[in-house]
């Protein structure tokens, strides 16, 4: 049986600032080679996305497949902190992965420890905080090369929030950013006839998105939403109408739209007043409806902790929106208070409980054969 | 008497991008003191809207006193142009200044040079392409203390459009430049409750500046007019709601408004949208009501071209809006067609006429006792 915080030391020692590759997965080869796993590490992609290593381990032959995602990269340190020694202090283990989520993947090791039935794999990339260009999605092309589809897939993402257990992600917002463009005529102050102002036609376009409502939220979401997160025009000089004016909107918006539908919508109001748009969209919706999957991994919390979980889709992003495509995803993992933060930590006991989780979770999943 | 195209070439070939000293002053002064003027020049103001060099030339003490205002200084050569030789071809004279404004001074010098009669003289700077921090204004100041205060003025700018004598300048919009600051609280944009996106509070009121009609236009001025010249926020992240957002506003305003009055009308709507401004008030609008002056001036462009020149307020501010402060002002120059531009050129016929007109100009100013 393996100590989940002796394997989180290891993984946070192995310096692993995104994109990961080398000696972090090493530490994760070691640990599931005994344990029976097939490990199957490849790297790809070019710069600047990549190279970005990748890990599918899977273990066993059974009929229900059980799957656990995560990652092993990290956000940078952070102004003076040197976050890689992993050292425990008032029985808190301090170190930049502590929840995000080296935590979490040396927790489910930990409970596959346990545990010898079904299919279990770990779906393990080196880019989730990076552009996660070649992490995830390259993953899910490697298992449909090798034909493997799990059943369900829980992702250690750090959800909970005051407590170990209090929260639990069954979905997640989809993401696009969109680009503003207005062209205009540059021209003098004094003449204002001869040139033909950007910004007023920008000013007018943004007040009319200001105005949008995409919905009024859903039983399981919070309603869509649209920042404006930037504006450009770049003119230094006081007397000059300037040529070109452009802005950046942010959308997250629930299972009500897609990515698509809100770009033709933007796009519309944009060409009504003259201006262009270009988008991109970071991912789609994604619900996995409460149901049998999600009240598996709640009674599982509640066995361990005591506590009935928040079934949620706040936040940002996550990985969950690639692997939701190929069978229910939920999320749960450790307190996400100090993720990405100066002094990142985990409660080693969180890390225990933790890992009593993920074995309840893994029992019941591999045993119930209707989900 | 002086032949204005020989005087245009020598201030022409002494370079004096703005701010100038020197050289050029030295020209004017050679050219001035044979015929009878004082000539007081000084230098003004520290790094960085100066030194400035600027001159005050006076001549006789009849009760009349008629001033020519002008600068010597130039905006750089442009790409590819050595603007200082001052040569002649096809009966254009080439040079940077030709037009804007060393060819008129050299003109009014020349048209000095065949009178003697009140007291004429000329307030010439340094510094007016430049910052003008401590030209015109320097030589208003100097002339209260010498208490100097002419009956009228004739500003040298280059008004003409299409043919020499076409148009006067009888006044100038006021011009008030406007930043304007939102404040806001940071934050992601998955979680907009927890930040304050100050972007559109921004937007609404520069829609509401966008809907504001300052006024129909008088019988001499073009509606006053507002123009958004710059937005600003500077957040490189798609996932990041700003913490400010900034933006900025040039207005060119009749005689219906002061600066001050402009200032406080838009700090009022800021105040409403949660903004805060600061302003930077250029000039003030000036008018110099057509009448005798103005009457005076046209009539010397008539009898020398044939032409009756337009009443003009439009275009940029000049130093005129300086000078309407001691009396009435009144701009008429070359034409502006080629004016800070490369090729910068005055016909020598040109100068010839405009000798002729400011000859004119000057004899019924300084006869005409009632203006
Ligand atoms: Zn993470
Ligand atoms: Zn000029």
């Amino acid at each position: 049986m393996i100590d989940p915080v002796a394997l989180a030391q290891r993984l946070i020692a192995a310096e692993s600032v995104t994109p990961a590759r080398g000696p972090v997965f090493d530490v994760l080869e070691d640990a599931l080679v005994p344990l029976g796993f097939a490990v199957d590490r490849f790297t790809v992609g070019e710069a600047p996305d990549g190279p970005v290593e990748n890990m599918l381990a899977v273990r066993g032959d059974g009929p229900r497949h059980f799957a656990f995602a995560g990652h092993v990269d990290v956000v940078p340190a952070g102004e003076g902190w040197s976050p890689w020694s992993a050292d425990i202090r008032d029985g808190l283990l301090y170190g930049r992965g502590a929840v995000d989520m080296k935590g979490a993947v040396a927790a489910f090791v930990a409970a596959a420890s346990r545990s010898d039935v079904g299919t279990l794999s770990l779906i393990i990339t080196g880019d989730e905080e990076g552009p996660a260009t070649y992490g995830t999605r390259a993953l899910i092309d490697r298992m449909a090369t090798r034909r493997l589809v799990p059943d369900l897939c829980l992702v250690g993402e750090p959800t909970s929030t005051a407590r170990l257990g209090d929260m639990v992600k069954i979905g997640r917002r989809g993401s696009v950013n969109i680009w503003i463009e207005v062209a205009g005529r540059q021209g003098h102050v004094a003449y204002p006839h001869l040139a033909d102002n950007p910004i007023p036609r920008l000013v007018a376009l943004l007040a009319a998105i200001e105005a949008v409502t995409l919905d009024d939220g859903t039983d399981w979401f919070q309603p869509s939403n649209i920042e404006i997160t930037d504006i450009t025009v770049g003119n230094p000089a006081t007397n000059v109408i300037p040529a070109k004016a452009s802005a950046r909107i942010s959308i997250r918006f629930n299972d009500r739209h897609t990515g698509d539908s809100l770009v033709a919508r933007i796009a519309a109001l944009a060409e009504k007043h003259g201006a262009t748009v270009t988008a991109r969209i970071s991912g789609e919706a994604f619900l996995t409806a409460p149901g049998d999957f999600s009240t598996l991994v709640a009674d599982a919390i509640q066995g361990v902790t005591g506590l009935v979980p928040d079934l949620s889709t706040t936040g940002g992003t996550s990985d969950a929106r690639f692997l939701s495509k190929l069978c229910p995803v939920v999320e749960f993992g450790l307190l996400n208070a100090t993720m990405h933060k100066v002094d990142e930590a985990v409660a080693v006991a969180d890390l225990h409980r933790l890992t009593d989780i993920y074995a309840a979770i893994i029992d019941a999943a591999l045993a119930d054969a209707h989900l």
